[in-house]
């Protein structure tokens, strides 16, 4: 038995039987993690980290809040699980607290484990309601593992398992920093980004387009926030064409962009959202698909021909039930849009006047992204676009110093993101920039003055 | 906020925002579950119910069972979640112990939240490992609701998404009582059967086959258990062809067929195994991948190109742990087998022979099926197949009478199955089977003597 749980013991045990998302199974030594609470955590040996990667961008309110935790206990206690087609008040209650943020009438919830399971789900339903079979997605996505989750994902990890089968096309989003569209400003990004757009579902065949997936700010593939105009100009080309629009709000939902949903920040209502992570900080796996009304009602009559064993999990509805009343009685959402405006934002655009390395500061909330060259004037990215080995050398160096200093990042291609929990302190936050601010020096040392 | 929780706020909320599996969502009245405690359940009016389903077919350990529901309090106040990149003891632990039980060189696990899930996943690594697109499946199965998960699923709960896109061939597997080989014995069935496969191998191309995906006892679609040698056989041709075997075990593993795993009847090793459910019960949502060596090897040097947020939750591995001590310590696999043998098996032939609508008797461990008939003669089917309304009413009369007896069945098509947990008592066993007995009295109404 495994009972000393030691770093040795965990890794070893780790090495011989834990199979990893993403990785070459012999190249990796993971670090075990022995606890945390609130923004940090800590291994085995006593190093501990600020974490601004809040894990895999779903710890939105930090490790171990108490009434997160203590609401698992009680419910675990009571019942821990109940097949789906009975009724749970706790999934009762976190279905209708999703329902009172969700924008305009959706209303409904359908409650799957994660992410890529929900976006399965809110394709499923878009080419039902619709009849039609292909699905838009943007060059620069990530929207789950499943076989069709990955193909409407748009960057390279999609690449290994593609066979073109899925029905996924891929459009190019608005990305002003590295225009698509020779663009000279974010209201031509815009406009031409939506030209864009109506241009593929034209030559596509409107007819033949069940829906535009996207996700309303780019996350793991950008952090790119959509110029002004964007989304609600996509609503109405999909109005226009029949096309239904679902929001990808895996990662942005539940405080991320200092809004319970991103699509709040420029009052688009979609057809469907998904969501997952924040909805309650990942304490207990929970995904789901947030339907309007004419979606719902396509499977009034009909049933929905999709489910699964844990659909509506009391334990993880619990943990989403406590979630969301400790977000909006302790302010979450609201201290996330704060630090955005006044402490990361601000101090981010500091730290990329003060570096070369950094070509570009973007973000809202607690969602906030560098972007690092060699030049600052050819705009050359630091590594190049899905570098590994080698080539990436530069951007794990700069995570490697950042850890050293006590900060975990989160490093994607040529940037760093920075990705606190939503309720990380005003000092913790500071201090993750200061620790930033310090290792970009080594990301300088390839950038051209 | 919903603090009444009685069934009336339940089943409100629950009606108003809450999208169900597989239903018409117009025409569901949910039952709210109160709690549960091993192998029975209540509402909020204080009816019971022995539970005959295991919920959905996932509680083999029963509802709150002490150690496992210590071990999710324990862990939630000490780390209820890390990213898939770091290790963590309950996740090494977990995939420790499950590679103690699994059969063969199958030794290392890649977790996800759920069957469909590791579905997906064991597909990607069989197509990854051949270099082949085509997964055999079974007619008469259920892989999950993903879009290739739903379309290597045989039932018909896969037509209406099917768009025959996912590489899904589907052959016959055995089915003695309703041979689609015209078998006059096992024996022969298991010989053709094989023959059988073989042949849609042969015609498909063999080169284009990754695996062959079944159930090794088929669940939900028939409570089908293959004849002695038939599991050995499809192993044998999938070795001549260089195919994968994936043995889906997501409703089969831990426990439920009275050995670990369902293939340790037959000693036969697959190449992948799927879990779920059974692993921790379902307490915390959790399914994985086993892996054999020389699937895992393929991703020793190459990254594995999948994965998944909550990949090894601790909190889910650390209810999978205390599940897998308790199922050992308290002999929970050893007592599934000894009921199937000396009660439910038995008492279930008993039953049989007493009334004119069953018409087969067959299953292992707490695995069970009766196959209803209007006409033990002709086998006509008590509803036909993939029934539903009004045709489907003998068997929705069947259930409802159950319920009414104390029972909470699960019925498919023309079948009642037996499912309690695998620590059902045999007193409670012996009870659920009186009440059958007595329900059958509706079936029979429709059945000639
Ligand atoms: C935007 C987005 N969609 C979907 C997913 C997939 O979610 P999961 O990993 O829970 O399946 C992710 C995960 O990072 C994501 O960021
Ligand atoms: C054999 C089998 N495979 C896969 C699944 C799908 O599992 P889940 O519902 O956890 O996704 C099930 C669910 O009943 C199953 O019985």
């Amino acid at each position: 038995m495994l009972t000393d749980s030691s770093t040795a013991a965990a890794r070893a045990a780790d090495r011989a039987h834990v199979f990893h998302s993403w990785s070459a199974q012999g190249h990796i030594d993971p670090m075990p993690v022995a606890g945390g609470s609130g923004s940090t955590f800590w291994d085995y040996e006593g190093n501990h980290y600020l974490d601004f990667s809040s894990q895999f961008v779903n710890l939105n309110i930090g490790h171990g809040h108490p009434r997160v935790v203590e609401a698992i206990c009680r419910q675990a206690r009571k019942l821990c699980t109940v097949a789906p087609h009975f009724a749970n008040d706790q999934r009762s209650e976190a279905a209708w607290l999703i329902a009172q943020h969700a924008p305009g009438d959706l209303d409904k919830v359908f409650f799957t484990n994660g992410g890529t399971e929900s976006n399965e789900h809110a394709v499923r339903m878009a080419r039902l309601v619709t009849g039609r079979p292909k699905i838009l997605t943007g060059y620069r996505s990530y929207h789950g593992s499943t076989h069709t989750a990955m193909h409407l994902t748009g960057d390279p990890r999609r690449w290994p398992s593609d066979t073109g089968t899925a029905g996924a096309v891929h459009f190019f989003g608005p990305y002003p920093y590295r225009s698509a569209f020779h663009a000279e400003s974010e209201a031509q990004e815009c406009e031409r980004a939506l030209e864009h757009l109506e241009q593929v579902i034209t030559l596509e065949g409107p007819q033949t387009v069940a829906a535009v997936l996207l996700e309303p700010v780019v996350g793991t593939n950008g952090l790119l926030v959509p110029p002004a105009g964007y989304l609600r100009g996509v609503r109405e080309i999909c109005d226009r064409y029949g096309i239904l629009l679902i929001a990808d709000e895996v990662m942005t939902g539940f405080g991320r962009t200092g809004r319970w949903f991103a699509v709040d920040h420029w009052d688009v209502v979609p057809d469907l959202i998904t969501f997952a992570k924040g909805v309650n900080s990942g304490y207990v796996p929970l995904g789901g698909v947030i339907l309007s009304e004419r979606v719902a009602a396509r499977f009034h009559d009909t049933p929905y021909p999709g489910g699964l064993t844990y659909s509506g999990h009391p334990l993880a509805c619990a943990a989403a039930v406590a979630t969301m009343h400790a977000m909006r009685d302790e302010g979450i959402v609201e201290h996330a849009a704060w630090l955005g405006e006044h402490v990361i934002g601000p101090g981010l655009r500091k730290i990329g006047e003060a570096h070369p390395s950094v070509g570009d500061v973007r973000g809202l909330g607690v969602f906030w992204a560098l972007e690092l060259v060699r030049d600052r004037r050819t705009r050359e990215m630091l590594v190049p676009f899905a570098a590994t080995g080698a080539q990436a050398a530069p951007m794990a160096e700069l995570a490697a110093d950042c850890r050293r200093r006590g900060l975990w990042p989160f490093t994607h291609f040529n940037r760093l993101h920075v990705l606190p929990p939503c309720n990380v302190s005003a000092e913790d936050a500071r201090r993750g920039l200061e620790i930033i601010d310090e290792a970009l020096d080594v990301a300088d040392r390839y950038a051209a003055e």
